[in-house]
């Protein structure tokens, strides 16, 4: 049975976390650093078994993005080996006293950053994650269930195998990273379920995955990664600023999470700006999608419909609203947005507070363009996803996101009257 | 239906949620002001609903603690009002930077605490909960739906008019503080299943309750509660130390999750500790449960079953056992306790690292009874909850627990590369 199999990991895993809890930072480092190793000796291994991953995936006629993101070449190895060495620099969160206070009778309370034990991941495609993951997730002292999806299983397999390699050789549990091979449907949601031996699940993927680990999960979940993202050009816009920062958001990277997809434009600018716009993108062939007001200014883009105000495109698509007030503009993102990354472009500093403080999002930004939300980018080193929900981390989540805190109570004999 | 009913109340809530989330400290002050004096204005109103829910109860056969804990007398009414007054005097969380940094190229990247929005409370009996947590959820910026149990129906009903009357008068939305009448089961499924309008959902009570929410909620929840904790006799014990933590912990209040349930005793101290227990909490008639070990000590001790070592009796029962070491103290925690609020006592530094680190609860103490984890001892002011769970917050719940965080991104018009 599928399912027992991986309840069997899982308990492995927390035997694992409860060791890798207690290991100093030196250690996990200097496995860090053989993990790292093990990868690039079996570099010609990787490649072979991702070949083999994309010929069947074309055989079965994954196209497109999902067979671009599968692909995993020695030039991506390196990329996420280098990535390796980035979470070998960071300082261990593990330990970090977060707060201390001493009570009139002695007793010295302490919250301190302990790791969270066993954390799962599920998601799609992309083989780099499970390297980034196993990383994270050793340096913050958890183990990891790597749950890839079924097209990248050879490339993964190789991956976890050089990582447990470098784990034993190490001296640590091989076991702080295992990949759950049964790639059934039935094997996740059993993972899923696993409360009090999984202590966190991250899905990566796109809104079908998310909605059906929300819906079948029994262990805390951190909801990741679908942005629909807004950039508003405010009536007081300075319009240059505004046409740069609404083209980057868009083209700089259109397949990511934190690439705009709507832009919404307030009335008393819209023809001056909308031209501008509409000239700036024309040579990234970006396609226009608007609302009436916008085709009247536009008649070259295409007519939005309803669905497209909540359509997370990943592509070189641009949805355009005219808002008629910044209310109008607030309520269509609270509406319409995923709560990931929103910006306005005004040089008014009260109606930029009002959209900053009004505007539900894990970042909201004043001036710049929604392509920051990022780990990297807002100085935490590396990121495991990033997180849309409110609950524990909202935004890109580092190695401290995936630690949880413990109180530690000193005393001398203090009891309670 | 009643499900539409809840579903209503939450879009209520959700727009009365974002408008508080923009009012200013002294605003959510004034309105806690008026809600104690309209609390205390309607003490006669509350007495009355008390007494006929009691009655109900005692007709329904409800008895012992149950019946007492619904119990909502003048002195309970000037209690809570009193705690009403201490969120007062408690800083604002809402606005609060944690961190801030400036990249290179000026922008400003800012981590900001904001409400969390709609949080969902499913209690039991104990009305005072219905104004602690409206309390505490107003001064958070959130709104608050209160499902409380049935049989505390009418005094609930009484104490949030009161408090939503004191909301209109302050000029605040009154649907920012809402009861769930339907006390059926289905409605409090479809609260826990309202995705996108219930941001956190907190139950209280039982591990009955706690479990049922767990597995229904689709909705971010934080576990409560429960607490089937332990204090550890080391080999290194000083015994005087020993008995009064042990005493304490047992019998300052055992009706309360942080009280002691399990006694693990090193069978090094074993012969000279247990007459010493078995003496000091014979005044308070505590009723000891031992192992084969411990009886052979303590014939007087009655035997302990299986199920005693899980089993939170929030009562004046103590199981004790004889452990021959550390790690087997370590273990049985592990595999037994409900991750709250865990002791040792020993004069040996090394052996309370260990055991700080190495068991997995909210709180761990060194020389310490666990009656100490708690809002108001851990300096927290006020609590809503001890979270045992590991996401967002773990121990004693306050003010900036059941707020989020959002990160707000100041530039002057940057653009990624």
């Amino acid at each position: 049975m599928s399912g027992s199999r991986v309840a069997a990991q899982a308990v492995r895993a927390q035997a694992a976390a409860r060791v890798l809890g207690t290991v100093r930072r030196e250690d996990k480092d200097r496995a860090l650093e053989l993990m790292a190793q093990a990868l690039l000796r079996r570099a010609a291994e990787v490649e072979r078994a991702n070949q083999e991953d994309e010929e069947r995936a074309r055989e079965e006629g994954l196209t497109g993005p999902m067979l671009a993101r599968l692909s995993f070449d020695r030039r991506r190895l390196e990329r996420v080996v280098a990535g390796i060495a980035d979470v070998r620099a960071l300082p261990d969160p593990v330990g970090e006293v977060v707060e201390e206070h001493v009570r009139p009778d002695g007793l010295v309370i302490r919250k301190v950053r302990v790791p969270m034990g066993v954390i799962a991941m599920i998601y799609e495609a992309r083989p780099n994650v499970t390297v980034d993951a196993a990383a994270l997730c050793l340096k913050a002292g958890s183990a990891v269930l790597l749950r890839g999806g079924s097209e990248a299983v050879e490339t993964n397999r190789v991956l976890v195998e050089a990582m447990r390699e470098a784990l034993t050789q190490a001296g640590l549990p091989a076991d702080a990273v295992q990949m759950v091979e049964d790639t059934s449907r039935e094997a996740a949601v059993e993972l899923m379920r696993l409360r009090g031996l999984v202590d966190l699940l991250i899905p990566r993927g796109g809104a079908g995955l998310i909605g059906r680990v929300l819906e079948e999960a029994r262990v805390p979940v951190i909801e990741t990664g679908v942005g629909n993202c807004h950039v508003f050009v405010d009536r007081a816009a300075d319009l240059d600023q505004a046409v740069r920062i609404a083209v980057n958001a868009k083209v700089s990277n259109p397949a990511v999470c934190n690439a705009a997809e709507t832009l919404l434009v307030h009335r008393a600018v819209a023809d001056a700006f909308l031209p501008r716009l509409a000239a700036a993108v024309a040579p990234y062939r970006v396609e226009l999608r608007g609302c009436a007001d916008t085709r009247a200014i536009l008649p070259e883009a295409l007519p939005a419909s309803e669905a497209d105000w909540d359509t997370e495109f990943l592509d070189l698509v641009y949805a355009v609203r005219v808002v008629d007030s910044l209310d109008e503009a607030i309520a269509h993102i609270n509406r319409h947005g995923t709560r990931h990354s929103e910006a306005i472009v005004t040089e008014d500093t009260e109606r930029a507070r009002r959209f900053l403080t009004e505007v539900d999002a894990a970042a909201v930004y004043h001036n710049a363009s929604t392509r920051f939300t990022d780990g990297y980018e807002f100085g935490l080193g590396a990121e495991i996803g990033i997180s849309t929900q409110k609950l524990h981390a909202r935004g890109p989540m580092g190695l401290r996101e995936i630690c949880s805190t413990k109180y530690v109570v000193l005393g001398q004999g203090q009891v309670r009257e």
